[in-house]
């Protein structure tokens, strides 16, 4: 969405009249999600929302918004019947919100939020007054000031509340928020409110830089994280070795890691050595908020590694967070089957799904033993 | 292997003595698995059978048997008490085979079958006579004829039999074998038979070149796949969009996939931009004997899919061969999840593995369905 407003911004500045369409809503299974965003101009269409499928609709009416000044919401009915000879490109159905964009200072604003990086939202409130839609924009980080675009303090909490709530959900989506109508002059009671979430991007730490580490860096990068590389070795820890990695450390373990900032977007692979080199990254990260915490190894190394914490003072909850053995269960073997085991179990983490981690099915078991003071086996 | 046997064929023939070194049996979690072979020179070593972990002891019995001419078996117990002190690198038994290699016929011969490509197995056959070992080499491929180190036609039928047992499960292990003793003098009855299994690359065909094709070719060449692309749109189907894939094929999707050799190392992934490409590609490849066929798309396509490819006199049983929805379910979004997504059924579909697919879900519903004559809803 970056771009979008940014193009808002340029071009309206240099006094071109432009208009943005956004997917707002969607029923079945339609090409694009909601949240993405097209600009068009009189001469050119900068961006996708669906190709064929419904754009055309949508352009028209950007360029009468565009004429008009008027905010319009478009209705694009995908589906059609399915049959060999309809070559079935398109489908569902999609709600895309309209906006024409005169003034460069909102766009500006936006854009100077986003740059500044880190969780935040954009929401665009639209309110009915009549047979007239209008928007505002507030900007709102996931903590610290909420910038409106005028400086009337229409930023009524409850608004920004669910706002901050779609924010940590960490996905566009749009919500009904029961605003007083007094907010807008002459406003029906109520607004949608498209919200649209910039997440920076994940962060894979990866702790080991053995063959492992090789084709899962890879596969993070694809991925879009931003993938660390540790390990003590400097023979393995290079960016020769590494090229796609954004860093590549080469220092002790837990030193390495304490400089790490790791948050709820961080997420730590440990596909180190030994397991002693494990019990060292665990003791330093296994208190902090990341998203994911896998461990490679035998259920031999992978128990030894647990009674060790255990005996250095971390709690059963803490190594219940930890995925180890690591990965989802596909019988991978090989280091490149093995880093996409780990992938899926990370993306799994993310987004949810059904498939078995090889963890399921020992964590209660680990957790049991613990608790009964078992003894290294 | 076949670098070590080229190797072994090389320096032989020059009149260097070797040994090679055969991991043929672990027990629990040693460093490297049954197959893995190194060859030990008076002053090299090519390969590895575990760095740290028995090698040194492996490198001894070689020099050894470059010095007196017999074959030796050595066990490696790597387990150590596991302790924060012990650095944990090594773990498990492992034993192994020492050859030592004079005459470079034998060696040749293999590197000579390994290179015709194809599935083939090296079979070493390991007697005891006394407290002698002795060993001998065959070559046997899935079909045709099997080539003996000696023309001396001990190719016990039920040896080849167990042989390409273990080759058509596609991977080196080690088997006992029953066979006479009197196929070497004085040996005692039944035999060790390392069976190194070469199993060609397998091959991963992608049917339609959209966004998704881009980051599955990348993860099928990682994984080691040759990586085929088809789509009938040039401008989506080329070398420049694909840098990984071995083959890029713009032409009509029936006409390309009746010209592929599809077999039992082939797994074909369909993500084109419509169902009735889908009914195309099922309609050419679902009675010829891949390992795996996937099929992007919503529950309504895959079931217009489906009603069509019924319609068009596929079976049921053929239908269920098809996983569709393709993946495994992990909350796949974005082109690259989706891609990991579908690497990691492919892998659960060669190795085994429980992590659910998206497919298991529907499966028996769409048969049913199918079977009760239901219409395209």
């Amino acid at each position: 969405m970056k771009q979008i407003y940014e193009e808002v911004a340029r071009r309206t500045a240099a006094g071109e009249p432009v208009a943005t369409v956004t997917i707002i809503r969607t029923r079945g299974s339609t090409p694009r999600e909601v949240g993405t965003k097209m600009l068009v101009t009189p001469t050119a269409l900068i961006g996708t929302v669906g190709g064929g499928c419904g754009e055309g609709e949508a352009r028209k009416a950007a360029l009468d918004s565009i004429a008009d000044g008027a905010v319009r919401i478009v209705k694009a009915d995908l589906t059609e019947e399915i049959s060999y000879d309809s070559r079935g490109v398109c489908g569902g159905i999609m709600e895309m919100l309209v906006e024409p964009w005169r003034d460069a200072v909102a766009a500006r604003r936006i854009v100077e939020a986003l740059e500044v990086g880190g969780r935040v939202a954009v929401a665009t409130v639209v309110q009915r007054a009549g047979d007239q839609l209008t928007t505002r924009h507030l900007v709102v980080p996931a903590t610290g000031e909420v910038t409106a675009e005028t400086n009337d303090n229409r930023t009524d909490p409850r608004l920004v509340a669910r706002v901050r709530a779609v924010l940590a959900e960490g996905k566009t989506r749009t919500v009904s928020v029961d605003v007083d109508g007094e907010s807008v002059p002459g406003a029906e009671p109520g607004a949608d409110v498209v919200v649209e979430v910039q997440v920076p991007a994940p962060e894979l730490v990866i702790c080991g830089a053995g063959h492992i580490a090789v084709p899962l860096a890879a596969v993070g990068k694809l991925l879009g994280f931003r993938v660390v590389v540790i390990d003590d070795r400097a023979e393995y820890a290079n960016a020769g070795r590494f090229p796609e990695a954004d860093e590549v450390i080469a220092d002790d373990f837990r030193e390495a890691l304490k400089r790490q900032d790791l948050g709820p977007d961080s997420y730590a692979v440990l596909v180190t050595r030994g397991h002693s080199y494990d019990v060292d990254c665990l003791l330093e990260i296994v208190d902090r908020p990341l998203a994911y915490i896998g461990m490679i190894g035998s259920k031999r190394r992978v128990w030894a590694v647990y009674k060790l914490l255990h005996h250095f003072g971390v709690t059963v909850e803490q190594l219940r967070r930890i995925h180890a053995p690591i990965g989802i269960d596909i019988g991978a073997e090989t280091p490149a089957e093995i880093a996409i085991a780990v992938a899926a179990e990370i993306i799994k983490a993310r987004n949810g799904g059904s498939a078995a981690s090889l963890s399921d099915a020992v964590r209660d078991r680990y957790a049991a033993l613990i608790e009964r003071g078992a003894e290294l086996g």
